[in-house]
């Protein structure tokens, strides 16, 4: 029995499980649950979690270690499991020396082929078989979705839509082929194109690009929207203020997403850089492709 | 009249010019074409050419100074003209302090709209019209372009057959929208795509990502080809010694390009490299899609 069972409160209201990997997200999520008056509960992933988790009812666990991830998940009551953060699944996974190395349940889900994707379905259909519910942050934070129109005080100008409709165009054929969930296209050319690396490593590189003479034309956008047919529950796209920040360091006029597809974290941070910095972030419903729920 | 003129031989035939950009392919082609039995007269653009062309009949020359150009060309009785290297449009044409600034024919060039494409595709244009043929390196060098098959020792495995037909299915719906001439792909996955930083670039970024964990399995391949509708007298892709490099530093397998498009920079150094490294560099035909004449 869970040492706060002397508090009936707690355990009527079942806390939100995370599964945190890397990165900020996983915290602000924590913080945004915690303020619409739900609880949470973390696993906290070894060697990916942020520090700051521990500020959070949680524990801290091994990749490898999937039942202790259950067990805690079930000791803490929870039914409701989000999983977030960066998880970048290790090469030797499987093949750590030391420790226990992976146990069962673990072997089987890293046995998975292809990529996160996959691996996170699995890992989502595994818990739902143990009768947990898997859901997305944006059904827990859904005020964090960038919906239709401007979130800050900027709005695109009429030499960026053209930019915008080729940056969706891209999108949509490479997300039929399940790459790419943004693009930066400057006066009609695509710069960069999002794989493997992330946003913020593609925006790193335009700003390098135009830094070196290879951009001809001033301005240009960052769109952004999830892959055809992506599981919503994870890798949803999520864009913030270091977004705004390296958006305005490529020399980029502004961010425009897939509206109520892609997830803001820290909005108001976002709202402020993006004021300070000219740059517009707009969510629009791109009309080329219905395929993703909108 | 050309100071060579007590020579009829070098006045019967004319010599091929080339207006050379930055990197090796400039010098290799004039080798080339030395080693073929022809003669060059080279306009190396200043800030661009390497020094190595010092080693041919030249005459540097600003980029703004087209009108130069078309003399100089004239000049050494030149009648087929190659552009090839790179050239990165600055952003300031037009606008440079000093000197005199563009000549008349250069800000008309450079106030065309577009990418490189176009602005060489209007160089092209503006050369033909006064009685040049522009050619492309490959009808000078046909012995350079990556035929079918493998050029050194080694070959694909049947692993990655697949990637290679991702690959180029991931190229040709690029292509259409005028973007992408290469791409790597490792497990059906699609790691990087190549935009405007090149495919050098993006092989490095290829080997950080590898380094940093993100990829999950061995190998891989890189894939190019030309865009649809590609004008191959210009920007034709081209792989080389270093290409081989990049590939063997991001722990991919090999390299398979669209036999016949693709032109190759230092064969012998490349099949020695890649001999060397365990790398395959293979020609095959898409099959996928006709739009790029074999």
């Amino acid at each position: 029995m869970p040492e706060n069972s002397h508090n009936p409160e707690v355990q009527l209201i079942p806390p939100i499980g995370i599964i945190a990997g890397g990165g900020p997200l996983p915290v602000s999520l924590a913080k945004a649950v915690i303020k619409s008056g739900q609880n949470v509960f973390i696993c906290a992933l070894e060697g990916y979690g942020d520090p700051e988790l521990n500020n959070f009812p949680h524990h801290w666990v091994s990749i490898q270690s999937v039942e202790e991830i259950i067990n805690q998940l079930k000791l803490a009551n929870c039914q409701k499991i989000v999983m977030i953060g960066n998880i970048r699944r290790p090469n030797n996974i499987g093949k750590l020396p030391g420790k226990d190395g992976p146990d069962k349940a673990a072997a089987q889900l890293a046995s998975v082929g292809g990529g996160d994707d996959q691996i996170l379905s699995g890992a989502a259909s595994f818990l739902e078989a143990l009768g947990f519910s898997v859901i997305g942050a944006h059904e827990l934070i859904p005020e964090n979705l960038i919906g239709n129109g401007a979130v800050g005080k900027h709005v695109h100008a009429t030499d960026n839509i053209a930019d915008i409709a080729k940056g969706f165009e891209v999108l949509n054929v490479m997300g039929n082929l399940d790459v790419g969930q943004a693009v930066v296209v400057c006066g009609g050319h695509v710069l960069a194109i999002e794989a493997a690396e992330g946003t913020d490593e593609m925006l790193k590189r335009v700003a390098f690009l135009r830094k070196d003479g290879a951009i001809h034309t001033s301005g240009g956008v960052l769109v952004k929207k999830p892959k055809s047919g992506q599981d919503m529950r994870f890798d949803m796209p999520v864009i913030g203020p270091v977004t705004v920040e390296l958006v305005a360091a490529a020399g980029l006029s502004g961010i425009v997403v897939h509206a109520n597809n892609v997830l803001c974290h820290d909005l108001q941070g976002l709202i402020a850089h993006a004021d300070e910095l000219g740059v517009f972030v707009e969510g629009t419903t791109p009309s080329t492709n219905g395929k993703v729920a909108n």
